[in-house]
């Protein structure tokens, strides 16, 4: 049978996993020595057998007896004694942290005989029946289910009646008729009186902690935070101490260094004659840490010499609740704690300065998230800035502009080439034009999964929602903020993304000094600069992928090799068709025979030339892998839609060539062209287009050659599901280059499921293969982005079907599985294979090390998230330690 | 070292893959005692050798000289010896027949000596010039490929200047002249002499014999016939006997049995002095076999005696090759005989009942493709017909109607409610509209492979297909066919896809017999209705997979339980919801209310509960498998394209009805709608949808069991991806099925790559699996059915890319890859999980062996399928002995 209890002086940090993260941590704390009060944990695993079996384990019930016995015997008190009842929290715990979202009870030993015993005990009458006040409420709303606003209410109408607006004013005899009115409720409200025997509360609380893993916001939460649902929670039974005894009692908060900057100094709150709740209720004014040096210097040298422990034994930032009983510091909880992205850099390199970490580690320490998120231009700190209210931070950015509260006004103004913030109470697949158009969108509902964060995360486009405290009043073109501030159509916000902060008027947006490093190369000084550039330098020396970028022009190229892209692993060559050259592509398509398809070729092969030699010119020296045309061709023509109504109301007057141009859309027009005529298909087809081609890339790059440079190039197939359409593809390339007299390698993308599946054959054609997870990921799980992300991605991550987008990350079990079995097959078939990956998926931390994991040899991303993709492929090459960051 | 060479004498028929079919079956009509000409056979492995390495097998040589000195032994005579040459014939012999396809040299061993020695030796000067003519004809053309014209030109000189219309009239000096004018030709074109030596003659020969294989005509053929491209070629080489040294002399060729109905007699031709080349080349006429009674009694009745032996001794229809020789009777070949689908039919059954084979063999010897020719409505062959011209049947039925020229009059004609017939000299994806409106297509160009052909396979439409004898001038609306005759636009034609005959006017179609059985179970006497209900029957006792219909109505369902299905694999409900009820899908999707929504879904209900009360009455004790909703909303609505027109052009006059209705088209466009919002995606979205299907069910149920009857509903959920989609379905359903107090199972339908991928995790959520390949196989191989069918796949048949369309028949490699995975984890997590497939891959015979492969449970098809997958279904249970019937 596993043991299900383990005494404070058993565990240690280590055990998160079966002691939770509060367990393991005192456990931690008492085996460094520190004054933690004396208490057990019962662990994860007697959770999950709760959960799953509908009833505690069995012989867990003896544990906790010889448990609480030795705790009754370190205490020298009994568990709810009449005389001087020993008094126990009972406190969830899971391995990560989860705040706000699990119950703790306080008090747990309390009844009508044994409160009196405390009053002796505590020489307060008063604090024992708030004491007993406080534990039917918690009990009863935690345990029982039972409303909390009835003992919220009860509360306040003995204040109303006593006619004072303090807890601090009720006296001894108010509270103990509020037991009463409390007990009442309970027997009300459950049909049964509130449980009078020590050991039953103590066995209810710790049920309800169990339960209250599944708890529909806990389930939430842990959605959000995608940590997985079937860990459960421990629970910790830990005797209790009073910060509420009086004015030389307390409680606080302190952390070990700046959680915002890292700077180390003091940093914390503190609150007399009050516990932990109270704090967090916020209804009485903390005061800063500093001023315990004043209120008890004995207690306050004790804190910070503990907090030196901590931070030199955690070796990091560590955040920690404490209470004073009586002048006595009590240590009640510690944590490696939160901080923000530049905080996280800082101290890092902080840490290794002192010698307490290696570089290895503080690479571990930093993630790429926390890297996009100081690259992110953002509201100018110095400025003078007007907040209105502030939501969740749905997706990153700075977005200033015009307040409009309709999709088509967002057009209009949009249009008109303004600036504007799409501002709905939620949004809808109704909305999407609008948010197409709009700076940035910001709801007063739904959270960090709703339709507006889902789709603007989506679109890369600045979100804050959930501004509960605004009032959209769309139809009346406006939302009121707290104070009675009304915003109207036109009127100018700032949103916040990486903040969820609501700025009224025009907030200046800076440019990133991380961005402005990595475009430079200089410092420029800063703390945070000088940090992220060690910790990059370091991430470079330990990664084994290569980080590439997908680039389109010379300067994306450019910007790409400043970030550290070690070449192109991704350059689209329909971009290159646009603008001036769709009428010579038109020309193509609507070319009558042979001589003027040949022609509308020979016209778009210099261009296309020039295109190719700037690129290699910035990307000299380096890999620059160039993907074929991939396109539907009908994405260079007009829409059939808009063209049929034109051509319709024109009736007589409609143009020759706009009447030509219809037919050929029409001919051309697809029922699913994500599925139909594009990629290496179009090549097959079309003669002369993919030669046309790859004669550019060769001629460019002999032309670069001849210049003196070094130019490499790599033509890659798109859409290829089977080795037979490479081969022909490849033969006619390979031709052209010896004819040019240049060398390049030829190899495929990995996009479609079937190239994944028989990629052992395709392999022996192909000299790399280059995943488009993008594709991929949308033919693997049969939806096509655009049409599926505004319709019912929200949806589904409200139910739970998605943890992630899997455009955002890739999706392991599916995708990956894919992945891994290409990359298998197409190894065995050619050892020297070059693996990479192209889609958007390059640039997501959590797919990066994804890459390193199943042995890519390099990620390409964007230009901007490059310098993301180095730090992971970095910390995935490095990972080992404990690298878990979240 | 292998052994390269086998002789006559070593061989059995058991060694095809080595010896070819020729060898093998030389060499077991050898071992037969028979009277084989002696010979040796070149293995197929010293051809692959040849092939892949360019060069013949170390070795080789020495066993050809040590197998050619034993055959100079065995004849008392020396290859190309001066006095009495021995001379042999080279010839190919694949695996697989290839008729016309592979290379034969005739007469090897001639020179200007030996040609005397022949001359002295047959006691014919002019035999012996006209053989060495041949060889130096032949050889020209094959080994050293010069232009078979030539010669033809030469020897029709001759005959000019001579004022003779026949060879035989062409003396022996005649015949020396050309002689030297063909080593003129060869001397000409190559450069060297005609090689006069004849062991280098031999060289050659094989070798040029080995390099046919990779011809490119050779090429196609095994790509249409889906014969490997990696076998090689045998060769054989075989002492020469002459049917062609005066009139008791000649050759033949004779079946066992008649190929065209099975019935035992004599059936065959044959030619008093001649070669089979001869024969072949139709220069004169044959007479019929029983002809050689007369002319030679010996040789006839021990002809039959032969035949005898062997059919007894293959235990099939044989078709032999013979030579008499001066009297003497030789077999040149002999192989199983190809032979109608009646015939294949009658004549197993026949084997039976002469004890030759048992059923389980004769069950082997049929396919399903035959058994589905047999099923197509035909032309009545006792009606009066005129015969047009023949092209090649491309896809299978009898269709009449008018000729027309373009597809917009093809559209025009069939809009009218006429038949018609689009002639084209070749199809492009614009003919596709006409293709769409026509009952049959006829093209004057284009292979099996052509887009015409795979285009109307696709849609299930009878094509003839190169039909090159017909000048098809579109511009002038006609065709004018040999003769003369002119068919003009409006004319009508019949076609036969069965045959590829095309036929003047209006041939009588009359219902296939055996569909009559299948629908009465009477075989009304017919031996052929016989013989398929006794394969039929004995196939279904062997059988392991099941075998189940789609079938959307009670009408199919009821059919589908005539021709054998024992349930009802796809019901497809979105059909239920066209015509009278498109309106109340419409009410459905511009519900502006939870209400309006409700009463549209209320209004469906009961409609939808009577179409499954039907299907439950027809399908009465048998599982009926109904899939929820699957397609897009909008397809139940206009298209987007012509009600934007219809409101523009309509301006201020448009209905408040269409305005909504566009509204509502636009918002539920979507770019790629394969890939959209539907399937399970729609249940998830739209509340109440799933739920109103799934109460209809249940209450249909209910119903028929309270009527007494045996209802066996199974809830199918479409496009699931991941398994937390299935999971609140179930929930939901089996709640509803608790309500109305009914049981049934349900599953999912596994069409989405990911599905496969992850089908271990599916299964835990699923009681059965259904593959729906159609799906699957777009996914896979991303791309849509509808789009690239008539784009490009005629184009990659043409280039190879695939040999069958991967919608006709389950791709193995890939989708086929993703369905064994599924099995395999999807059994390891459900053991009595149950596994079928309804794409229509379900009656495709190919797929249907697959299917009983990788061990699914049953397999689901059209109702007409059922019986073709009931056979296939038999015949891959029972194979295991020679059931390769190509």
């Amino acid at each position: 049978m596993p043991k299900y209890v383990y005494d404070f002086t058993e565990g240690n940090r280590d055990l998160k996993d079966l002691l939770g993260g509060k367990g393991a941590n005192l456990a931690e704390m008492t085996g460094l020595g520190l004054p933690v009060p004396p208490g057990f944990t019962i662990t994860t695993e007697a959770c999950r057998h709760y959960l799953t079996e509908g009833g505690l384990p069995d012989g867990l019930s003896g544990e906790i007896d010889t448990h609480l016995a030795a705790l009754e015997r370190a205490m020298g008190k009994r568990l709810g004694a009449p005389d001087d009842p020993l008094l126990v929290s009972v406190r969830s715990g899971a391995k990560y942290s989860m705040p706000g979202m699990m119950e703790t009870v306080l008090n747990i030993g309390l009844n009508d005989e044994s409160v009196h015993g405390l009053a002796k005990q505590a020489g307060d009458e008063r604090f024992a029946w708030d004491s007993y006040r406080r534990l039917i409420q918690m009990f009863g709303k935690t345990v029982l289910d039972i409303d909390g606003d009835l003992f919220e209410d009860a509360l306040a109408a003995a204040k109303r009646d006593k006619g004072v607006p303090d807890d601090l004013d009720l006296s001894a005899a108010d509270f103990q008729r509020l037991v009463e009115t409390y007990k009442g409720i309970v027997r009300e409200h459950t049909g049964e009186d509130f449980p009078a025997d020590p050991r039953r509360q103590m066995r209810l609380a710790v049920q309800a902690v169990f339960s209250s893993w599944n708890a529909p916001r806990a389930v939430v939460y842990r959605r959000q935070e995608r940590i997985p649902a079937d860990l459960g929670t421990a629970v910790n039974i830990v005797a209790m101490v009073f910060g509420n005894l009086g004015m030389d009692s307390g409680t606080g908060v302190a952390f070990t260094r700046d959680p915002g900057s890292g700077r180390q100094g003091v940093y914390g709150d503190y609150l007399q004659n009050a516990q932990g709740e109270d704090v967090v209720a916020g209804i009485r004014n903390t005061v800063p840490l500093q001023d315990l040096e004043r209120i008890d210097p004995a207690c306050y040298r004790e804190l910070l010499g503990i907090m030196e422990t901590l931070e030199n034994h955690y070796r990091d930032l560590c955040d920690i609740e404490f209470t004073i009983e009586r002048g006595k510091l009590w240590m009640l909880q510690t944590r490696v704690g939160k901080r923000t992205a530049a905080a996280a850099f800082c101290i890092a390199v902080q840490l290794v300065d002192q010698g307490l970490i290696d570089l290895d580690e503080a690479v571990r320490r930093v993630t790429g998230e926390q890297l996009a998120q100081l690259m992110f231009p953002r509201f100018d700190t110095g400025a003078d800035r007007r907040l209105i209210t502030k939501g969740m931070n749905a997706s990153p950015g700075a977005a200033v502009g015009k307040a409009v509260f309709t999709p088509a006004r967002a057009k209009e103004l949009a249009d008109r080439g303004e600036d504007v913030i799409l501002v709905r109470r939620e949004t809808t697949p109704d909305d999407l034009v609008g948010m197409i158009a709009a700076r940035g969108v910001l709801t007063s509902r739904g959270g960090k999964t709703s339709h507006a964060a889902v789709v603007a995360r989506g679109m890369g486009k600045t979100c804050v929602c959930g501004a509960e405290e605004l009032d959209v009043d769309a139809a009346g073109g406006r939302f009121t903020a707290p104070g009675g501030l009304v915003i109207e159509d036109g009127d100018v916000i700032s949103i916040d993304g990486g903040t969820g902060e609501v700025y009224q008027g025009e907030v200046p947006v800076v440019d990133s000094p991380v961005v402005e490093y990595f475009e430079t190369g200089r410092d420029g000084g800063e703390e945070l600069v000088g940090a992220v550039d060690r910790l990059m330098r370091h991430a470079d020396t330990g990664r084994r992928l290569a980080v590439r970028a997908n680039a389109d022009n010379a300067e994306d190229a450019a910007r790409a090799r400043r970030f550290g892209a070690q070449g192109i692993g991704l350059c689209r060559t329909e971009h290159m068709f646009l603008g001036d050259r769709r009428r010579l592509v038109e020309d193509l398509i609507l070319a009558g025979s042979a001589g003027e398809r040949e022609a509308a070729l020979e016209a778009l092969r210099p261009l296309q030339r020039s295109d190719f030699a700037a690129i290699f010119a910035e990307m000299d020296g380096l890999p620059v892998t160039i993907r074929l045309i991939d396109p539907p061709l009908h994405e260079f023509l007009p829409d059939l839609t808009a063209l049929s109504v034109q051509v319709a109301l024109a009736g007589d007057e409609a143009s020759p060539r706009d009447r030509r141009l219809l037919e050929a859309v029409r001919r051309l027009h697809e029922q699913n062209p994500m599925l139909g005529l594009r990629g290496v298909r179009l090549g097959l087809v079309i003669p002369g287009l993919f030669e046309m081609q790859v004669r550019a890339i060769a001629e460019a790059a002999a032309e670069r050659r001849a210049a003196g440079g070094d130019p490499r190039a790599e033509i890659m197939i798109p859409l290829v599901s089977a080795v037979q359409e490479l081969e022909g593809v490849r033969d006619e390339a390979r031709r052209i280059l010896a004819e040019v007299g240049v060398a390049a390698l030829v190899g495929t993308m990995i996009e479609v499921p079937r190239a994944a599946l028989t990629a052992g054959q395709i392999a022996e054609a192909a000299e790399f293969f280059s995943f488009g997870t993008n594709d991929l990921t949308q033919m693997t799980w049969g939806f096509s982005r655009d049409d599926v992300e505004a319709a019912f991605f929200s949806r589904y991550l409200e139910l739970g079907i998605f943890g992630v987008s899997p455009f955002e990350t890739i999706d392991a079990d599916g995708v990956g599985r894919l992945m891994t079995i290409a990359v298998a097959e197409g190894r065995r078939a050619r050892p020297d294979i070059k693996l990479g990956i192209c889609g958007e998926h390059g640039g997501d931390p959590e797919s990066v090390r994804f890459c390193h994991r199943i042995g890519l040899d390099y990620v390409s991303c964007s230009p901007f998230r490059v310098p993301v993709a180095r730090l992971e492929a970095g910390r995935a090459a490095l990972a080992g330690g404990d690298s878990d960051t979240r």
